[in-house]
């Protein structure tokens, strides 16, 4: 038995278990936002890693066990997040709102619809 | 007036909103896992482009400007994070929870307290 | 007994040329090789973001403008390795050499001929 | 006129191995400039991967067997470099010249000596 919650959906909860962890350990020394920020990269590429060779149809259409160790990918690179945010004293889902409503009016539907390209290609 | 909740911590709030801008736009096409996770990655490099010339030390201590610049890299991860997720009907924090659990198996306290390794290279 | 050709004069010429730069603009105490792993990923990253919206036909076939755009992403990134093996005192092409030779008895045209996996997913 | 010489044989002896190796094993048909740009950043992460932890001035004091794997990595990083240009017709070494030539004139001595900062912070 242990004592973690996955019914409970808090970004905050989670953020306390990794800080623990961290001093438990003494790793805060290590966890430098600049440190993080590799750590966090590092992680990004493994899930790269995972569907470089595979088309886009195939990524989709993971096998069981890749779809876990995409799954534990993913984790890894939202455990580091929330410790960069933490030692920066960042609100994540704050700035994800935030950001959330500066693409939306960055974006207009009936100027960008069904074309992909780099926000800077875009003339709006 | 906007309809969005920043008290509200949820992910999946910001998953619906996630979905919905994607759908509104005709973007889910071009949103496969593999093209996520490129995505993903370029945001993560445009934080650590932040911090390369820093030492450790200034990247705690970012001005306003550079903080709040940060913050929505940060907001950018998670957006792509929640997609990616998203596409392959993985839930986020529960296997960030999952991850949490074999890191706190994998890195007992009294074997690597204090020392930064990659994970192979600690002898457990 | 190999084919190899280790003369890297024009990565040579390279080199002397971007450590003179560096020099002259008092920027080698920026150039910590931690630190040009941070720049060399972040052009990476901008040569990803250039494809991460289009599908693999699409990135054969740039437009002229892009193509050169991508060229000079290319272009930053041999800077940034040359840079860190400059750093580091590590003969980039004899590494190079190294690898091919390491990957040509790794992967043997029979075992793996058409089937692209992770490294670690081949059972030679 | 420049002392440039594009004059690049080493490289180009390079390139034609890994082309054959790729052919040999029918990996042309994964090698897409897209696929080759997440190999290209999964290796660069595998750089980062080794510095994460470390102090800047450790990441110059690596131990043999570090500075094996590190040379390596950066091995990695130019195979899959050369690899991206073959496949989209770019003479690397040209554009690296070209691409030294526009920093030399963005980042003139005088006005960012000893000052690092990401480009578009320069008010040049």
């Amino acid at each position: 038995m242990t004592d973690t919650n996955t019914n409970n959906d808090s970004i905050e909860q989670l953020n306390e278990r990794l800080t623990r962890f961290a001093r438990d350990r003494d790793w805060e020394q290590f966890h430098s936002p600049k440190n993080l920020s590799m750590a966090l990269i590092a992680e990004a590429a493994e899930l790269v890693e995972h569907f470089q060779w595979l088309s886009e149809e195939q990524s989709y259409n993971l096998s069981e066990e890749k779809h876990e160790e995409v799954s534990l990918e993913l984790a890894d690179i939202l455990i580091y997040l929330i410790r960069t945010a933490e030692r920066l004293d960042i609100d994540l889902l704050k700035a994800a709102w935030r950001k959330v409503e500066i693409n939306e009016s960055r974006y207009p539907v009936e100027k960008v619809s069904g074309s992909a390209k780099r926000a800077e290609e875009y003339d709006l």
